[in-house]
C-alpha cells in the first residue's frame, strides 16, 4: 500500500494525519516514531493494538544469534546481532464502562495525530463511541526527551462526553512482546522470538521497575514507569507486577466534560557491565528527576532544545510546501537518530523500526554525518568516536582476515562484522575510506583539531594501513585495488572500482597529511616516515579506469565491457531487481543499483573535469535503477552540477519523500535515515552547489524553475554560514565565527559576521538535454516540463 | 594421521592390512568400502564398533533440509540434500563365553583384512583371546554384488581354538545410527540426526525386514536380512524385531577346531513412488534369490563380473608395484561407484562415505566418465542418462534464474541445486559444458549413435541454449562470457575464463553439429536454423584472453593483473588455504587451487600450440597449490605433454595414492572418486599421450625413467585398443572391433584386429627444466633425480 501524496497535508512544521488507516498502520508507526538517539518508541497507538510492529529500542542493545550458512567459508561472520524490542512502556489501555477502547469496535468518530517538529511531541486526539453508545475524547501527548536521554513521557487525558462514565485506565510495562517481521525480504529484520530473561520486578506506589537480560548477548536493562494522576473526581489505583508485566490500573467515574489526566513517566537504562541493581537505581533516579520536572517542564525543555537545533539546521524552501515539510521531517528524524547516541552507532533506520536488524552501515558516514557536521556537529563527532571505540574489534577483524590495519564491519550494532553475505558485506571495503572521509570532512566543517589529533588520526592511520595492504602496484606502476565491492550492490568483487580507489587514495593522502602534521601522535601509533611515503606514493599512483572508446570513466576495470542489462524486457513488477534476479545475473551486466561512479563525481569531484562529469552522469543515468534509497540524492547533486536542474529537483523530492510517501514500500520497518540525510545533501550540495575541496568551501547555487528559493546552513572551520538562494542571486551570511572566504560560481568572496553579501547567479549555459533513465525508472515529474 | 607409505604392502591385486590401527580406522572404513553403484557398505568391522562412521548408502536416497543463510538472496538454493546412512545390515556381534568380541578388550592376537580386486570380496581374518583366556578365530567375507544390485552378503565363521566354547552370534539390522561427522570443514558432510521414520518391521524364521521413510524427503526403503547357519553342533536361534532393530541370535557350543558358519544375506530396495508394501515384497524376493544362490554362487558370479571388467579396464605398470596397486585400487573403486548406478548420479565419494553430503559434481563428467567410456562404457552412458533425466529440473532452474536452456546443478543428489555458496556453486556454469563434452566424448569412444540422437542431442541443445544466453558479443565482436566461476575455486565470478569459454564454444559447436546431423530430432526440440547459426557464430568468435606482455594465456580476463599470492609468507600449516584465508583474499590474488587453464590445455588441447602449452604450464605451475584433489592428474597430463616426464610421474602417483596414502587428510569421509579417475587419465592421456580431437585418436606415449612399462586400454568408435608402452616402443593391438587408424607421435597408422603393431617412440627433444611449484607445494619425488 502506498500513500496518497496528500495523505499528510503539507504543514511546514508537522506531520499530521486526520483519519485512521489500518493499511498504513505500519508506515505511520515508523513516521510517528519518537527517539533521541538513545531511546526510541515506535508510533504505536496508546492502547497497543492494532499494531504491525510494536517497538521500543535502546541504541546498542542487541541480541546475538549464530549466523547459519548453506556452506560456511573461512572468515564468514559468525554471529548476527539484532536490535531488541525491549520492554514496552507506551501501552495505556482504556475501558469505558467496561468496553475496551479498541478502534476496531464501536465507532471512531474522529482521529488525529500530529508530530510537531518544533515541540518534539506526538499528539493524538480521538473521539470514540463504544458499542453501548458511550463517547469519550482521548488526548495523548508523547515525547522522548532530548534533554534527559533515558526519559520518555506520555500525558494521557480522557474526557467523558455526553454522560457520566466509569473509566478504567491500565498503564502497562510489557516485556517479551512477539510481533517481529519475517518474510523473504532481506531488508527486513530477523525474528528471534522471546529474547528477554526476567531478572527483577518491583513495584512501589504507582511505580514499577522491570529488569531483564537478553538471553544470548547477556545485556541487562531496566525499564521503569511512574504516574501522576490528575482528576477532580477520586481515582482508585492498583499496582501489579510480574516478571514480564508491570501494570497500574486507575479507575475513576467522570462527569460529562470532566477529564482524568495521567502523566506516565518512563525511564530506561541498559549496560553490558553494570549490575542489575545499579541499573534499577538509575531508573528510579531518572523517574524521580522526571517526576520533579513534570510534564510541563519536560515539554518546555524539549522545545528549547529543538529551538536551538532549528536555528542551526533549518532549511527553508519557497514554492513547494510538500518539499518544505519533507525536509523538516528529514531533519527532525536525523536529530532523533543521532542527538544522544553518544558513543553508539547511528543505525540505518535510526530507532524507528527493526529494519536491517538495527544495523549501522556506511550510510552513516556517507549520507548522515555530512549533514550533521553542518547542523549538529556534536552528534557527528560522537558517531565518529563510536568508530574509534570499535577500532580494537576492527583490528581484530583485519587480523582474522590476514589483513593489516583495521577492517570496519560492513554492518553491525556492537562492532563485530555481522554481514551474512560477504560479497556485498565484508568485500565492500570502501566503508573504511568513507569513515576516513567523514573524519576529514568533520574536521574541516568544525575545525575540531582536538579530535583530529587523537581519535581522528588513529582512524585515518589504521584505515590507510588497510588500503596500503589491500592494494598493489601493477606492471603499469599504478596502484590497484582488486576484488572489492563498491557502493553499487549490483556489482561485486571487482577490480579498481573508481569510487573505492579514489576514496582510498584520499584516505591514504589524508592519513599521510595528518601523520605529517601530528608527528608525535603518529609516532605513538607506530607510523614511520617510510610508511607515510608509501601512502603518498600509493595515493598519487591510484588507478582510475577510463574508457577511451566511450569517453567515460568505468565504474570498475571491467564494467563497461559487460553486456547492458535488458531493460526493455524487464517487467515493471520485477523491481527491485534483487528480489527477482540472482546476484549472478546482476553482477555480470551493466546495471546500477545505486550511484557509485556518480557518488565519486560528488565526493571526489575535484578529480573530474566538468566534461567528464557530464559524460559519466549521462552514461550511468541510463543504467541506474535506484533500487536503493541511497541513490536519488547523489543523482540530484550531480544533475544539479551538470545543469539538469529539473532532474535535480525531482531526485531531491524523491529522497525527501522516501518515507512520508513510502516510495520503497518498506517504511514499515523504519524510516530511511540515510535517504533523509541525502535529501538535505541534495539541497546543500545539489541546488546549493556546496563543495568542500582543499579546505575551501565553494558554492554554485542554482534553482529549478519549480522553486522560488531555498535557505540552508553550513559550517566551515567552525564558522556558521546561512545561504539564501533565489533565482537571480544568493545571499551569504555569517551567523557565528568567521570571517569566511567562500567561492561563489568561481569567484572568491570574503564574508564577515554581521555583513551579509548578496551575489549574482550567472545564467545557466546551454547544455544538452537531460539523459534518460531506464524505462520505468524515471523519477516522478515534479513540475510541468515546458 | 597419515599413512606410513608401506602400511599396505604393494600387492598388485589387493589392499591388505596386517595390523589393527585405531588411528586409521576412519580411513580404512573408506578404503575397504564395498559398493556396486547402487548399494554401498563402509568397511566397518563386523561387530560394528569401534567405528568412526558407520555407513550404508543407497544411491539416490537422501534427506533434505532447509539451507540457511546469514543473508538470503534471490535464487539461492533453498534445500540441501544429504546422503542417508540407511539401516545397517553389516553388524554381526559375537560373544565368546559371554565376553563380547571387542578388539579393545582381551587381546587381538592377529588381524588381517584384504580387499581383493579380482574377487570383489573383503576378507577379515582375526584371532582374539578374551580376558578370560578363551581364543577364537573369526573369518568374515563380505561382498556387495555387482550382479544382483540390491544384494550384499557376509559369510561369517567362528572357530573355537584350544577349548570348547559357548558362542553367541547376534546378527543385526540397525536403523537410525547416529555418528555423522560435523566440524567446520566444508568438505565433510552435514549432521542431520535421526532421519528415519519406521513404517514396518516384520520377521519370519531367520529373516527380518525393516521399512523406513526419511522424514523430510519422504523416500521409503526396505532393508532385509536372511541367514543360513552351518555347524556340526546344534545351534539355537532367536529372531527379534523392533521398529529400528532386527536381530537374529545364534547360540552354539563349539568343540576346539569346530566352526560355526553364518551366511548373512542382505537386500535393499528404495523408491520415491512405490508403496512400502511393494518395497518389502522386493526385498523378500531379492533375499529369496540370494538364498537360492548361496554364498558360493554369489561369489562366483562376482568374480566373473570382475574378470570381464579387468579384461577391458586393466592397467599394468611395470617397475612400480605401489603404483600398480594404487591404479587397480582406483579402477576397482571407479567400478564400485558406477557399475549399477543406472540412472542415478556418481557421487564425488561414490558410496564410500558421507563426504560432500553424497553429492555429485562436475568431477563425474570431467574425471570419471572419461575413464569409464573407455573401460566400462555402459556406466558412462548411464551417468549421462541421469543428466538427461534431470533436464526438467535443470530447465526449471534456468527459468528461475531468468536464463534460457537448462542449468545443471553444481552439486546435487536428486537434481535440484544444493549449492549453499553460489559464487563457487551456481556460478560455475562450466559444469554444463563439461557434461556436453562428456556426451560428445562418450559418443566418440563408443559410436553410440542411438544415444547421440536422443538423450545426447537434447543435452547438447539445452546447454548450448544456456551458453548462447549467458554470453554476449562485445564491442570487439568477440563472444564473451562474464561473471562465471571456472574450475579453480580460488577465483570466482570472473570474465572470460578461458576454460569455460573454450568448453562453451565446444558445447555450442557440437550442438550445432549434432543438430545439423539430426535435423528431425533437433526440430522436435524447437531448434531452428537461426539458432544453429548463432551457436556457430558464437563458438567461432569466442574470446580467449592472452597476455602479450607475459606471453601466456590468462586464466581469465583479469587474472594476470592481480597481485601474486605471497607464497613466501604462507606458513606450511596454512594449507589448504581455504581453511585459513577468506575467499576475498584468495579471489583477488594470483593463486590457483586446482588446474583451470591447464585443464583447458588438456581438454581443449587443439586450441593451443605446443609453445603456448609450455609457457602456460610453466606460468601456472608456479601458482598452483593443489588444494583440490582434482589437480594433480591434469598437471600430470600436461607435464607429460610438454616433456617433464618425471614430474608427470610424480603427479600421477599423487593422484593414484590420494586415498591409500590419505594425502588430503579426508579419506575418512570417503574415497576421492574423481582423483582415482584422474590417476587413470594421467596414465592414458599423460604418459600414454592419448588425445581424441576431431574424431581421431592419437598417441604420444613416453615413459619416465622410473617406470619400465605401462599397458592400458582405450575405446574409439566402439573398437577397443590395448596399448603397451615401453621406453623405446609402443605396441597397439585391436582387441575388439576395428580396424582403427591411430596417430602415433604424429604418424597415422592403421591397426587391424589380430595384427598388433609396434612403433618406435622418438627421443624426447631437449626441453627447458621443469618449472617450480610454490614453496612447499612440490609433489613428492618419485625417484632419485639425476
Amino acid at each position: 500500500m502506498t500513500f496518497d501524496p496528500r495523505y499528510f497535508p503539507p504543514d511546514p512544521w508537522a506531520v499530521h494525519e486526520t483519519e485512521f488507516r489500518q493499511d498504513l498502520l505500519a508506515q505511520t508507526e515508523s513516521i510517528f516514531a519518537l527517539a533521541n538517539g538513545h531511546l526510541g518508541l515506535r508510533g504505536n497507538l496508546d492502547e497497543g493494538e492494532p499494531r504491525m510492529l510494536s517497538g521500543t529500542y535502546l541504541n546498542g542493545l542487541y541480541e546475538s544469534y549464530m549466523l547459519e550458512y548453506g556452506e560456511r567459508g573461512f572468515g564468514f561472520a559468525e554471529d548476527g546481532q539484532a536490535v531488541v524490542n525491549v520492554t514496552d512502556g507506551k501501552i495505556i489501555r482504556l475501558l469505558v464502562e467496561d468496553a475496551p477502547f479498541d478502534i476496531h469496535r464501536g465507532r471512531l468518530e474522529s482521529h488525529e495525530r500530529t508530530l510537531d517538529f518544533r515541540t518534539g511531541i506526538l499528539t493524538r486526539d480521538a473521539r470514540w463511541r463504544s458499542e453501548a453508545g458511550n463517547a469519550v475524547r482521548v488526548i495523548s501527548e508523547r515525547l522522548v526527551s532530548f534533554v534527559d536521554r533515558s526519559v520518555a513521557a506520555i500525558r494521557y487525558q480522557v474526557e467523558a462526553l455526553e454522560r457520566p462514565l466509569r473509566i478504567a485506565i491500565q498503564s502497562n510495562l510489557q516485556a517479551n512482546q512477539t510481533d517481529r517481521p519475517g518474510g523473504a525480504d532481506p531488508r527486513a529484520g530477523k525474528a528471534l522470538g522471546d529474547v528477554l530473561d526476567s531478572v527483577m520486578h518491583i513495584d512501589h506506589g504507582l511505580r514499577v521497575v522491570l529488569v531483564h537480560r537478553t538471553k544470548q548477548s547477556g545485556l541487562a536493562f531496566a525499564a521503569g514507569m511512574e504516574h501522576v494522576i490528575e482528576c477532580e473526581s477520586h481515582a482508585t489505583t492498583l499496582t501489579q507486577c510480574e516478571e514480564d508485566l508491570g501494570r497500574v490500573t486507575i479507575a475513576v467515574a467522570l462527569q460529562p466534560g470532566e477529564r482524568v489526566c495521567v502523566t506516565k513517566l518512563l525511564a530506561y537504562h541498559w549496560s553490558g557491565h553494570q549490575s542489575t541493581e545499579w541499573l534499577r537505581d538509575q531508573v528510579d533516579a531518572s523517574l524521580e528527576t522526571a517526576l520533579a520536572q513534570g510534564w510541563d517542564e519536560l515539554a518546555q525543555r524539549q522545545k528549547a532544545y529543538l529551538d536551538e537545533y532549528w536555528e542551526a539546521a533549518d532549511i527553508e524552501v519557497d514554492g513547494d510546501p510538500e518539499l518544505q515539510q519533507a525536509l523538516r521531517f528529514a531533519q527532525f528524524h536525523l536529530l532523533q537518530a543521532s542527538a544522544r547516541a553518544e558513543t553508539r552507532a547511528i543505525a540505518a533506520k535510526g530507532l524507528t523500526g527493526p529494519g536491517y536488524d538495527g544495523h549501522a552501515f556506511w550510510d552513516t558516514e556517507a549520507f548522515v554525518l555530512p549533514v550533521l557536521m553542518h547542523t549538529f556537529p556534536r552528534a557527528a563527532r560522537d558517531a565518529l568516536r563510536w568508530r574509534h571505540r570499535i577500532l580494537p574489534l576492527a583490528r581484530e577483524r583485519a587480523q582474522q582476515l590476514q589483513l593489516k590495519g583495521a577492517a570496519m564491519p560492513w554492518r553491525t550494532i556492537h562492532g563485530e562484522e555481522c554481514s551474512g553475505y560477504w560479497p556485498a558485506g565484508t568485500a565492500a571495503f570502501h566503508i573504511n575510506a568513507d569513515i576516513a572521509w567523514a573524519v576529514q570532512r568533520y574536521v574541516q566543517a568544525t575545525g575540531d583539531e582536538d579530535f583530529e589529533r587523537t581519535e581522528g588520526l588513529e582512524l585515518l592511520v589504521e584505515s590507510a594501513r588497510l588500503w596500503a595492504h589491500l592494494g598493489h602496484f601493477g606492471a603499469d606502476d599504478r596502484f590497484h585495488i582488486h576484488g572489492v565491492t563498491g557502493p553499487d550492490e549490483y556489482s561485486a568483487l571487482v577490480d579498481d572500482n573508481v569510487y573505492t580507489n579514489l576514496m582510498a587514495a584520499r584516505n591514504l593522502a589524508s592519513a599521510a597529511d595528518a601523520a605529517s602534521r601530528y608527528r608525535r601522535e603518529a609516532a605513538a601509533l607506530g607510523v614511520v616516515a617510510d610508511e607515510i611515503a608509501h601512502w603518498q606514493r600509493a595515493a598519487e599512483a591510484i588507478s582510475v579506469p577510463f574508457d577511451e572508446r566511450l569517453g567515460v570513466h568505468a565504474q570498475d576495470q571491467d564494467f563497461l565491457t559487460h553486456d547492458v542489462w535488458d531493460f526493455d524486457h524487464t517487467p515493471p513488477d520485477h523491481y527491485p531487481l534483487l528480489l527477482h534476479y540472482p546476484y549472478f545475473e546482476l553482477y555480470r551486466k551493466q546495471v546500477v543499483k545505486q550511484s557509485d561512479l556518480v557518488l565519486a563525481l560528488h565526493l571526489c569531484g575535484d578529480a573530474f573535469s566538468v566534461e567528464e562529469k557530464r559524460a559519466a552522469f549521462d552514461y550511468y543515468e541510463a543504467l541506474t535503477v535506484r533500487d536503493s534509497s541511497l541513490s536519488a540524492c547523489t543523482q540530484s547533486v550531480i544533475a544539479a552540477e551538470v545543469g539538469h536542474l529539473d532532474l535535480a529537483y525531482e531526485y531531491l523530492a524523491e529522497a525527501a519523500l522516501m518515507d512520508i510517501h513510502d516510495l520503497n514500500h518498506n517504511t514499515a520497518d523504519g524510516v530511511h535515515i540515510a535517504s533523509l540525510g541525502g535529501a538535505v545533501i541534495a539541497v546543500i550540495a545539489g541546488l546549493g552547489g556546496t563543495r568542500e575541496f582543499n579546505n575551501q568551501i565553494t558554492f554554485r547555487p542554482r534553482l529549478p524553475d519549480g522553486l522560488d528559493g531555498i535557505t540552508f546552513n553550513v559550517s566551515t572551520r567552525g564558522a556558521r554560514l546561512r545561504v539564501q538562494v533565489r533565482h537571480e542571486e544568493a545571499t551569504y551570511e555569517v551567523r557565528a565565527g568567521g570571517p569566511v572566504t567562500i567561492g561563489h560560481h568561481g569567484d572568491a568572496v570574503e564574508i564577515a559576521a554581521g555583513n551579509p553579501v548578496t551575489l549574482e547567479i550567472p545564467a545557466l549555459p546551454d547544455i544538452p538535454p537531460a539523459p534518460r533513465q531506464p524505462p520505468g525508472c524515471e523519477p516522478k515529474v515534479r513540475r510541468k516540463r515546458l
